[in-house]
């Protein structure tokens, strides 16, 4: 009742070519490169989670690296970010929305994974908002950004959500196909909503008490 | 005659708990951060060190992601930092004291841990000093910081003394809770003076012919 | 028919030298630093391709922690470069070229020894440039520059070219001293020309449209 491998598999490399898509996107927008940091940096946002979750679960050399399929889709992703990033930047609702999957996609992944190495649930859940989140995180250190992971918009609470729905389905013997892709959805809907609502996680209780003072 | 474990226990989750305290509190300084950042970072702070220890030595999962306390201190640290900044930030002289304790165990055991890995007296100090300052550096660096540990006060110096002594008494074989205590301790007055009386290790040479200069 | 051992261990050794010495001084130049940083910064420059590489190999303890002249070449680049920063800024040029020796032998070292371990082409290629231009990145992400590696002069091209020519004479069974030095001249060759000339990798296309656009 695990889930059906070769959908899943799709979502990955879906995932993987999204996220070094949008990672390369971000890369361009956020500081000066030539095209090799924009493929350097496309291809860490889409493999960057994935190879952490593997080292740190002990699985070396990580999953990214023995499936040419991953680099091939992250190269992919990067390089036509980096030919056409003027005609991507108009289309970043679709973006937003691949991107959102991915993240759902790898936090589920990462926690079941998790899970499936004997970790407990707080670890499990760790690892699946670092796959998710991850790569993103490496990206944004690269370019001088702090990580708006830390800052800004639901991102880390969505992929938590995912991986805990992953956590809870394979507690109650139930993970499968349906229940994969029903975390995945549920990622999806919270990321689209609150980037669109913009809503934001809160504040340290300081700041709320001095709104509109630059810190 | 190893070191007593339920002390070196007890000390290593204190560690872990003030870490996450401090290096919570440190990031909300640093820049502005919503919840997820606050709680991210000082998990980072806290854990980040013995990860990377325990990836160099091999050892995966790290023993982190293997006892769930680790974990909750962490996260009951940056939780009570997210909520109580401003009160925390009015009794820093405990905080700081906490902190070179962390600092002081993180080295000893880090040390201690390469050498039974069988790995020389060179990468045991240097992993030690990585145990210790790891995490910190990683949230300085995601926080946009040129880590305070390469610029100003003394705070690797102390760690590697730490983890020095530690060396040299398990080479004595008289490595134990004595001893390790003692390595402690000495780490924590070297930092919590070197604090006090803003001692700094000496800037390169240049520096010192052209004092005031703005470089 | 692989390379001479003593030869490689020579190059090896002497690439982690003038990456410690060219890296401290790359991160004094970057920003105020004491000695604790200049020397940690040096070994992370000099250690941290060669880490990440054995890492993501699944080799722990790194072959670095494993044999002590790789540490104290490291620590004594580094201290070297602390101590006569001034004299040493302006001999630049054999700098340049001792780091484009190492740039070449760890591209060479790493993507053959990711072959070894049973990987693809791809991720040989991708470890070799890790290995390469790792440490250096990780020192500029340090001291808060954007890695020069993404965004000026040619350094992760001619170490791919280094790291392909290996892969493909490991392929072509005719891997060994003299393809290995080949592979390490041609990575010079192309590393000094393009540092003399100032070329650059191209920039993504929309910046083009907008020649001298500060963005």
């Amino acid at each position: 009742m695990s889930p059906d491998p070769t959908l899943f598999t799709v979502l990955d490399l879906s995932g993987t070519f999204v996220f070094a898509l949008n990672g390369a996107l971000t890369a361009i927008r956020a500081t000066r490169l030539d095209v090799v940091g924009v493929v350097a940096l496309g291809m860490t946002t889409a493999l960057g989670g994935g190879v952490i979750r593997d080292l740190c679960l002990g699985e070396a050399p990580p999953a990214t690296f023995r499936d040419w399929r991953y680099f091939a889709l992250a190269i992919a992703g990067a390089l036509i970010a980096y030919l056409l990033n003027r005609l991507l930047d108009r289309i970043g609702t679709s973006i937003l929305l691949f991107d959102a999957v991915g993240l759902g996609v790898f936090a589920v992944l990462g926690a079941s994974k998790a899970l499936d190495t004997g970790l407990g649930v707080a670890p499990a859940l760790a690892l699946g908002v670092i796959s998710g989140v991850g790569g993103g995180t490496i990206r944004d250190v690269m370019t001088g950004q702090v990580p708006t992971v830390f800052r800004a918009e639901l991102y880390a609470i969505p992929a938590m959500i995912a991986a805990a729905l992953a956590v809870l389905s394979v507690r109650l013997e139930v993970y499968g196909t349906l229940s994969a892709v029903g975390a995945v959805l549920v990622c999806v809907v919270i990321r689209v909503v609150s980037a669109r609502r913009e809503w934001n996680a809160p504040p340290p209780p300081s700041i709320w008490r001095t709104p509109g003072g630059d810190r």
